[in-house]
């Protein structure tokens, strides 16, 4: 949630900036489209870390030639249920789409498709595609290796990214699950924000150089797999970021772990990084899905909660509160700073900046 | 590891008492082979909470007609890919192999198998099927749901399992990814141990009835979720544990979450759990995969350690550890109220107790 005031922009007139900016840097229209819809969906969200703040990394590597603004991905090798892909360094939404969509094809048919995909560029929120299955009634799962910033449990070496999972499931009336997550504990700039505002970071989150759990977030190396220290089980996250790396870069042969150059390197050179995708087709199951979809999900909703809290939720609530006020006040909310970073993306682009609805105070 | 003096007993001779006993009580000669392999497995690989402990109760269960000890399961709906099967309430590790033979056949041909089934029972150790897998040279998973014991978060009631993921992958010369966790912080047995021996458990890994997490193992009421207290993400658990029961139960129309009875009740109704296996075929993704396994596995192990540990492990490692160690002594160490529990059940089976190769002190 946003806890500041700022300037509200209207969901497309922040699609229309995206387009404009990306056209001027050669990204052909479709693949504009496919980046548009990804950095909008994720501010829209909730995700800041997603959306906005990531456009000029995109633009900067389309204009220097390391991710290509134009083509298409290549089916490699494919089976009725299954498919390699080489993304030949396209946007990273072009290839999350292209991928979901022939997996959701497959699944028509054989009931799953699983797309496995090299050559590929950060994908930004893993929901996206997540969404895409749910809006054909599918499950879809997204998975995407990332820079090394995680040492495996007894390890000091980061080799292993924060290796997200995302795992959607349709419910009735547009209701759905929809997990987006980390295989570290947090994500690193949870940390990045403690030491901001000088606050200490729970134990479990981080780790020093010699691979020392830490509070104080002016000594983070690296972060903890999910679980944290090996006595709360941080192996089993450790386990967790090898299943993505092993469904994503050692099937697909893009680059995995230790392997992967670091996000700022990645604006000098491709990533090739590895992501998998899967849809599941319900109607291969048995009937009724979307009614025990809604009755569980419910059924967790309802339960009373612990004291000191309001709710239970269920994985996808906090983005559905986050869209809802974003409907209500006409747009996402930006903080000043965020404006004035896309004026001079704009300027930079040589584009109309973006419009802004009303300035909230 | 076991810590204490007791009986060898070969391999061999706990698989054929295992059979002596099923075929005791009406199981079908290939049931009991199935559900001897598991068990032996279980207790071999170093899992003793899945072994000869649970022997008694699956042999209660098919005597009073609870599980079926004879019969096959039955393929309801197929695609190319996929299969729902019903399980018929036949032994669980009878129905784990069946699907995931099912899934492996599809793969041969799909590139991938992904199986869902209601109609089964407690299925033991899940890398068994994940072990499946790699012996035809294929990734194994294996996901059941199971009794709640997990509060979601900000919740009071226990309404999820434990939920179990196993992810299994080959690697050259047999070595192999083998990845088997719950989706709680750790399983409710470890608690109970605490209890025993009078010792604190770690901030995380369960709540009492007011769903406040505890560090007195005299208050437990249910476990975290994997990441435990919300501020270190146990939401993630949570959403993990939801998603095996939605490709479990949800997928397949058994019982699933607040409906499936307590461990105690499986012994007088059906549990109707439901289970999802899926096979994939490296074949079908990119050439290599398993030089890329090897590489990725032993970079892993070759990692420099943090102070006070000697070794970086993965997946599957503590297991295989155990196994050699079970191997140069000449079989399982079991201590002597294990073998007690053993003869006693042989003498309500009235067959011939299980025979001690040696007895270490």
């Amino acid at each position: 949630m946003a806890l500041f005031n700022g300037s509200v922009v209207p969901l497309e007139e922040f699609h229309a900036f995206i387009v404009r900016c990306s056209k001027s840097v050669g990204i052909s229209d479709n693949h504009a489209e496919s980046l548009a819809e990804m950095l909008v969906s994720a501010d829209y969200r909730g995700h800041y870390s997603h959306g906005l703040k990531n456009l000029e990394r995109y633009l900067i590597c389309v204009r220097k030639g390391i991710i290509s603004g134009a083509g298409t991905p290549e089916i490699v090798k494919q089976t009725a249920a299954t498919a390699l892909v080489d993304g030949h360094k396209l946007l990273g939404p072009v290839i999350g789409n292209f991928c979901m969509d022939l997996a959701m094809e497959k699944a028509k048919t054989a009931g799953i498709g699983w797309v496995s995909v090299r050559g590929s560029n950060h994908y930004g929120m893993a929901a996206l595609y997540g969404l895409r299955a749910l809006k054909q009634g599918m499950l879809g799962i997204a998975l995407t290796n990332t820079s090394p910033g995680m040492a495996p449990t007894r390890a000091k070496e980061n080799i292993l990214g924060t290796n997200p999972i995302c795992v959607a499931a349709p419910a009735k009336d547009g209701d759905g699950f929809m997990l987006d997550m980390a295989t570290s504990a947090v994500a690193y700039g949870k940390a990045i924000n403690a030491k901001r505002i000088g606050e200490p970071i729970p134990e479990g989150w981080a780790v020093d150089k010699q691979g020392k759990s830490i509070t104080d977030p002016n000594f983070v190396y690296g972060m903890l797999p999910l679980g944290g220290a090996e006595n709360t089980s941080g192996y089993k996250g450790y386990g967790l970021a090898m299943m993505v790396e092993i469904f994503c870069g050692i099937l697909s042969g893009s680059n995995y772990g230790h392997n992967i150059i670091s996000v700022s390197d990645q604006i000098n050179k491709e990533a090739n990084l590895g992501q998998c995708f899967i849809a599941i087709n319900p109607e291969a199951f048995e009937e009724g899905f979307l009614d025990r979809m809604t009755e569980l999900l419910n059924y967790c909703r309802n339960l009373d909660p612990v004291e000191g809290e309001t709710e239970v939720l269920v994985a996808g609530d906090p983005e559905r509160k986050h869209m809802e006020k974003c409907d209500q006040q006409g747009g996402i909310l930006y903080h000043p700073e965020q404006i004035k970073h896309a004026n001079s993306i704009a300027t930079s682009c040589n584009v109309q900046p973006m419009k802004i609805l009303k300035t909230l105070s």
